[in-house]
């Protein structure tokens, strides 16, 4: 935008989160210590960078893309923002609440069902109609082998049966980074869980609520995941087994409009729960695609330079906001996080 | 007191900084995750300890002894809270002052002078007159060789010759364990020194300002000032020379209710600077008094139970509240420390 | 074997490395400390335990086959100790050789040819033909994408271009983890390279030794070999695309019993090196085939627990005894590793 | 020595420990990895030191004394190889004795008694007459209080009663950083203390025995000393107190000629156990002495510069070689150190 004058030369550097093209920036572990700019310094900031970026959308609609890129960028710090609160007021001593709304009990989960596929050649990735991140292309065609998809998430109810079998002191369901972390973390529970006597209670957005049996377990890591899926003589899917069992799904489901804040109980029969509740873990580390090319400048850095040591996650969850997820969406995250709203559904081969 | 209830059965677990006698506490490592109760609660909670506390005081004048002690350790915690603010506020990128106002060069410091003291039974401690912490007690005699202490704080202006001179480079100037922190920190300055080409600045309450090579320097560690005295031929003094050379001296210096929030040269001639300033680093490790008794209860962890790995520091700050500081009055820090405003005066044995 | 007593009943918990089956075991961090039993022990340990082994497999011949693993399993740790010794010996200030030996130059390393492969659907894991370790297990069907190999591995002449084109000082050529090491390990070279005014030298079992522009280049990590690739506008092949590439590749190469214990640059044409020289990066994630089972009891922790945050290497190295090695052979090491001998072969799309 | 040349020239570089004033040297935490020099090079490089040092000492009689200097800095070196073999038996999970020789009990040891010292100005430090390391130095006046000296060490026995009583259990003994050990450490007995059932066994160079009750507690950490001494009502003396009650005591101990390599019960009455059996800790930090002044070069590392964050041990253990230790001897360790052979005598204000 010819004549624009940045607001603040020390704002680039205060704001860049890990974006090395940009340039320096203050160091993520000492970001604690920063105590301004002021929320309305922010505002200033924000109305002035708004203002200049309405004059300068008027007259290069060919940067739209960028835009659009920005606000789904936009959409997945809202649901991270959500985890982070969730995270903060559940370690605090006080236990506060974000809202406050009774909670209800919601009946009991159906039964899981196994729905089965043929082996075949499936074109998987994204379609190009409509908006997809760099990581979801291009499309291309895998082979899959035959399986079995559960029909729904896994229950916290089933595992209450996987803690009450010693899932978490049975080495030989883990794998071996996944039984270290349960050591030194001393991990007996998803993250949030908390026994009380018999019982259990779980916290949530609502604050603490007694543990609904019929509810997805969440807040799981891949390592946990993983040791249960074991446990049950199954295994996790595979992104792409995912996808496939996904193509033409609904993509309604229990997300940030609903209101929930926290996942529901399957129902109706078939395949449920896909987009929505929990974040799925799969087995498929994050890859690039054949063929994949990122883009060019710091936009190249969203998705590609993070393609190592992370699990593909596929589905949303009760955190996403209405039309940010697909069927081809692609999320990740180390294998021993917990704090994002991750859960899972079982596959075994045919 | 009869009847009274307590605000919030969590807040003695939420407030309670260390106190082992109080019971359970949050964790300090966990302390940065709490975003709550609000600013709104606090003041609630203040006004309803207030109230009941004149209630209390009214019927229990006996108590005021514990007010007393309270309200002294609350003036430690001013003068921390400022010593915190410079700290945050100088590791923000933005380098923001807490307050603006000219800064005005301060002139020359006068020559120093070695006021000389003979060997001799002395009585050091607080004698029972006035407040008095309880490691200022009990009062008792020590015997002290001939001793010389400076008229006034080593200077800014004198630091930068040591530094000149490679002091930060020259491993025999230091103790061990001062050396490994020169390295593993990286020292070539004190703390919010910045060297800006040719010149330096220092960060202060009035933002960054030319360093002035009159004023005392400040934010040393131990291990730097027994490094500088090391160099200059000279000693850090015990805290009984300090004492013995400071009884009878004016209690009056630069300390908060000046306003200047920062250490200024010293002016005239004889022991200047005694109070106010900069705290003055001993070579007395902190250890009980002779017959030393700690108090019953939570408050006996006040201060005995800190008397190890801490070097003794004498004569208050700029930052000091009025009427808190005496000549016997021992504050105490480890030695790498450094975010206090702590200088030095040198000493010899004469 | 009936009758059978242990040699020493603390002998079980001292050596069992890793087997969470066979039962506790002393703590690896402090392994450091142990300083028994001696070599005349462990001798004698040897020797009670092949007589007995001998006795047993005369009259059970059925298993053999766990003697197999075992021997194959025990030429991997002679591979590893060879790369330990290399690595204990590089760090010793003295720099001791292995052994000495004259050190000749191996001339010039033929150009880099792309050899290409057609998109189609190929059976890739062990035959079933001949000892294979379970992670090899079962062969199965993927479906390539058109692509094309390197002939040959890249050379330490390629790196030095690498270097010089400023390789470890652009973010943008990097993994974020991977840049995160770089600027945490300070590496501006792969390990055992050290700059010698102009020149370059290497470490090696016949001690240093000028750094030989025509040899593969070796001891780099993931990250590294990553980087590079994207760097020469290529990448690492899948670990399919090699082995379907190796398919038919004659098995022999430099491996331990040429006595080299270095990698040699190529000669000939054709598609070259895949056996021995140097383990070959690739860019899968270390993961089970599809309907992969591990073995029930101890022996079922050789493989499957290790199945998360490796990627798979290929062809064996230097060190690699002789018959060891096989074109379906997965090798497995964390990303940021380098002290095994590890190297790559550049790949890209057709 | 003219003409000398030095052995090996990397040499320097591997033996220096930590003497900065002789240049660079291998990083502490990586000697682990050096392999070698062999037994054999180093005996020839000690064989060739030898003889140098018979010639020039034929030459230079007055370097004699800094040979008596490094035969005392030798002998130290003797008992902590002493406590290293020890340390380094006892985390070995075989428990290896370094000899095997029957255990006696040794009968009980008699009824503490308390010895009084009247107030007065004393002399302390090394007189001058044979040899004393630069920390004795200068002997000086100091003003002592009336205190009370335990006529022998606490002893294992009396140390249970302080386990039975929950002193590990109590914040309100401990220093915080005490306290902050007991519970990082987990420390509920001294080092080398294991519970069997109701008994407990030490170990010891001899191997494991069973805790005998009249021996003297050893390997407490300061902390550990300074709260049991709080918990008997009683303090630790400081390190001119027992100085000054040992003024003229026998030099003869239970030191290394006796062979014992194990503290022993009291016995007897008066003032025992000064010397030899354990190191006592004193509630001194180890500082310098007035007018204290460290040699020129090298050797002046050896002492000074270690003067701070440490305690004064005095009186020799039963490791200590003979003719080593005096009364006026200051041996100094970290506070939370136990690997030492060190352990406790009781004091109090008369």
């Amino acid at each position: 935008l010819d004549g624009y004058e940045v607001f603040d030369p020390m704002f680039g550097y205060l704001f860049n989160s890990y974006y090395e093209a940009v340039g320096v920036r203050h160091p993520r572990p000492k970001r604690g210590l920063i105590s301004r700019p002021s929320v309305n310094d922010i505002s200033m900031y924000r109305n002035y960078v708004d203002e200049a970026m309405l004059v300068y959308l008027a007259d290069s609609p060919a940067r739209l893309d960028l835009v659009e890129l920005g606000l789904h960028h936009e959409q997945q710090h809202q649901e991270l923002l959500l985890m982070d609160i969730k995270h903060v007021l559940s370690v605090n001593p006080l236990r506060p609440a974000y809202r406050n709304r009774p909670i209800l009990p919601t009946g009991s989960a159906p039964t899981m069902e196994w729905i089965g596929h043929e082996r075949g050649v499936q074109t998987v990735g994204h379609n190009g109609h409509g908006f997809g991140f760099d990581n979801e292309f291009p499309s291309h065609d895998v082979l899959s082998q035959p399986f079995e998809l559960g029909s729904r998430l896994v229950t916290a109810g089933e595992w209450l049966e996987f803690i009450a079998d010693g899932g978490y002191d049975s080495a030989e369901l883990w794998l071996s980074d996944g039984w270290n972390a349960v050591q030194r973390h001393e991990w007996d529970a998803p993250l949030y869980w908390r026994r009380d006597g018999d019982d259990w209670e779980v916290f949530s957005l609502d604050g603490p609520r007694p543990l609904d049996p019929a509810d997805p377990v969440c807040h799981t890591s891949f390592y946990e995941a993983d040791a249960y899926a074991r446990w049950a003589g199954a295994r996790l899917p595979t992104e792409f087994e995912w996808e496939i069992a996904a193509a033409g799904a609904d993509a309604a489901g229990n997300l940030l409009e609903g209101g929930e804040l926290h996942p529901l109980s399957a129902s109706g029969g078939g395949l449920t729960q896909l987009i929505g509740d929990t974040w799925e873990w799969t087995s498929s580390s994050y890859s690039p695609y054949p063929g994949y090319e990122p883009a060019a400048g710091a936009v190249g850095e969203y998705n590609g330079k993070f393609m190592i040591n992370q699990q593909v996650l596929r589905g949303g969850c009760a955190f996403t906001p209405p039309g940010h997820v697909r069927t081809t969406y692609r999320n990740f995250f180390f294998p021993p996080m917990r704090w994002q709203m991750s859960g899972l559904r079982l596959c075994r081969d045919a």
